[in-house]
């Protein structure tokens, strides 16, 4: 962990060092993963049941690859009464805040008689890829599943792998619960390459979404353009701006709520208070001690963890600005105050009741987030990802004379003639008074 | 040219060509690039003047890098004034409809006393690459940089090359009328590199757009994730839905319009009508033969040109889906009875007096569209692509006594053990009544 504060004379090159990436073990899968994008695409079905077989041990055919009704329903019963609700309430939140943001259309008539506007139109599908194993989140299920249903998609499949057969019955509940009308066992690779190329049982979609492995990024990374991806995320990180008011034990324990996700996992205390410091740091030490995933939050706090003593709290906002986190928590007595100076955050948790894990998963806004400190320029997950913007123009006569001659001005000056006689060969008939164009 | 009828029996595998790639010839740029992004990262100014010396055959120094306003304003004074007129006709127009399309920020506090909503702040900084010499359009740098400036982005930076130190007048008008604030002299891959990273003259930016060749493709895409980038653009197209009231020629033109531009382009007709199709037909031979740019034209129509005879409107608007058009002309009777089935286009222009080379200059909507049918999950530029969106979130111990038990069942379940804490240590805080936290 590193402890800096900003009166001090080698703070900015401190400071720096946060700033800069930390490093994933770059994996050289490019090559393996061209290949089996290629083998699904020539080979469809078969090499999905082939590839599935080798890397997750499963035997599969086609007919098998989806899940059934009923198997999903049989998952479902597994999931505790108790458990099977706080996913309902969850998705219930989390569909209120994305219809809450549902983009408007837009058409107006300007001075010069054109009609003008914009319509937001649903993608037709979109494809979720959930991990399998230990890194199936149910809860990144709903993030992710949910928006797109909000959004108009009619349809959403979705590829999980079951090693060795194994499913995570919260998975499919969760799947159940999000609106996904299509669930495959399958993943990895493969997996991207069905629902980018299609095969005869997995149709293409149009964007794909939701974590995963090496593999799977690359996958992802190697069909962009073909369809739409979502970002490759980056390991995780929260910025915790507090006070003396909240217990430190509290803000430690957000600080490794944050840490426990990984050793690459960054997790920042701005505070003006020195004891403060003092005391959050301390009780991150003593629940270290007791986590159960205290080798991984320990390795994250320790190498990438920081506690920045900050002159004011105008200051600690500046500070977060600059680390453009995922998440930044607001532990202060009036953080509505200091939400205006937030440019640069994915999102914000407001008030000492309101810690990120909150909102990780019951909150409503999505736990899908910019990492990286892309929050400089890119957002989390929303309806908007799951939906394009047609423009549209409509003039007649009265309008083309009007605006037609500077297009014909510009055309000729960029050299495009075609372009130019577009334009003039109307305003000639025009001029004929022509009744045809 | 194809021409293809929808009641011929082969019609489905000979349409299903028209929905494969025009590929692009692959330029091997990867490495150059690379070794180019790393001598600017290393070595800043000094690189980038030693490196557009060599490309650019101009000598330069840090200090000259940039234009000054009084280059500009000489740059302004060679266009004539119609030209200027017209660039600041087409100006006003773009500003107004990226205005009109600027989000609205959310908040509302919901059922259980959270109060949660989202920001759109704009980012700090954007770059601006335009390409030099006979690829420099000045209405590029329009529909490129109005968008941000509308957005709110304070810093807007330019970088268009001058090979042999010539510059398109044009461009820095458009620039200076767009609102660009700082214009460099640097092209290629060592422009981005400047515009991602920084030197000391250029100073980063957080989104990098605009068209350009090969090296500046690859260069977007490596320094994609430390900054963003728009997306690469391919070849462009048109889909005409028409009927017999328009002058054939007049059709043929705009079929032509998109021809021009590279012989990969795509333009198609669509109509019910076979006695047009092939007057249509006969006017593209007959433009052919006196346009200027006919070689280019000429090998895109006779490449991948086509020709589309529909049953009716509904099915024209149904095949128009499925190529999913960058541009999408309704010159028919009733354009707007058609609009609402168009879903996926890029952008659409209604009615016979508004071709899309209206749009391309004056319309108001962005001419930077989505290529290569990717306007099934793409769209054009627009203010968004110049903002972000911060969520946020905010409750107090009743939000949390109503909601927090979820969010700790659900982070027990996915074995999180200090997120479920987080929450739990508020919990237990509020059923002992402690004032702190």
């Amino acid at each position: 962990m590193k402890r800096l504060d900003t009166r001090d004379a080698d703070f900015e090159s401190a400071f720096a060092s946060l700033l800069s990436g930390r490093e994933q073990g770059q994996q050289e899968v490019a090559r393996p993963v061209a290949d089996i994008l290629d083998h699904v695409r020539r080979e469809g079905d078969t090499a999905l049941c082939a590839l599935t077989e080798r890397f997750d041990r499963l035997a599969v055919t086609p007919e098998k690859l989806a899940f059934t009704a009923e198997e999903v329903e049989a998952a479902r019963a597994q999931v505790a009464p108790a458990l099977l609700d706080a996913l309902e309430l969850a998705a219930a939140r989390i569909e209120a805040f994305h219809r809450a943001q549902m983009p408007q259309d837009l058409r107006y008539t300007d001075d010069v008689g054109m009609t003008l506007g914009l319509r937001w139109i649903p993608l037709d599908a979109a494809g979720l890829y959930v991990p399998g194993g230990k890194a199936a989140y149910p809860s990144s299920v709903l993030m992710n599943a949910i928006p797109a249903r909000v959004a108009g998609v009619k349809r959403l499949a979705m590829c999980v792998p079951t090693p060795d057969g194994v499913i995570n019955p919260l998975v499919l509940a969760a799947a159940h619960c999000a609106g996904v009308t299509e669930i495959y066992r399958v993943g990895g690779a493969q997996a991207v390459a069905a629902m980018a190329y299609g095969t005869d049982t997995i149709r293409p979609v149009d964007r794909i979404v939701g974590p995963g492995n090496a593999y799977v990024a690359e996958a992802k990374r190697q069909v962009f353009g073909h369809v739409g991806i979502d970002s490759i995320a980056g390991p995780s990180d929260v910025v915790v701006i507090a006070d003396s008011g909240s217990d430190p034990r509290v803000i430690a324990l957000d600080l490794l709520a944050q840490a426990e996700h990984d050793e690459l996992a960054q997790s920042t205390l701005i505070t003006p208070d020195t004891a403060f410091a003092d005391a959050v740091t301390q009780a991150v030490e003593a629940e270290l001690n007791v986590l159960t995933r205290k080798a991984i939050a320990g390795a994250s706090w320790r190498d990438n963890g920081a506690v920045l003593i900050a002159r004011d709290f105008n200051e600690a906002v500046e500070l977060a600005n600059r680390l453009a986190p995922e998440h930044l928590e607001l532990m202060v007595d009036d953080p509505e105050a200091l939400l205006p100076l937030v440019r640069h955050a994915g999102a914000v948790f407001l008030g000492r009741f309101c810690p990120e894990a909150v909102g990780d998963y019951v909150g409503g806004p999505n736990h899908v987030l910019p990492t990286s400190r892309t929050a400089r320029f890119a957002s989390g997950l929303a309806v908007f990802d799951f939906m394009k913007r047609t423009t549209f123009l409509s003039g007649g006569p009265d309008a083309l004379r009007r605006i037609g001659p500077a297009a014909v001005a510009l055309a000729d000056a960029e050299g495009l003639e075609a372009h130019a006689l577009s334009v003039s060969a109307r305003l000639d008939a025009l001029a004929r008074n022509t009744p045809n164009t």
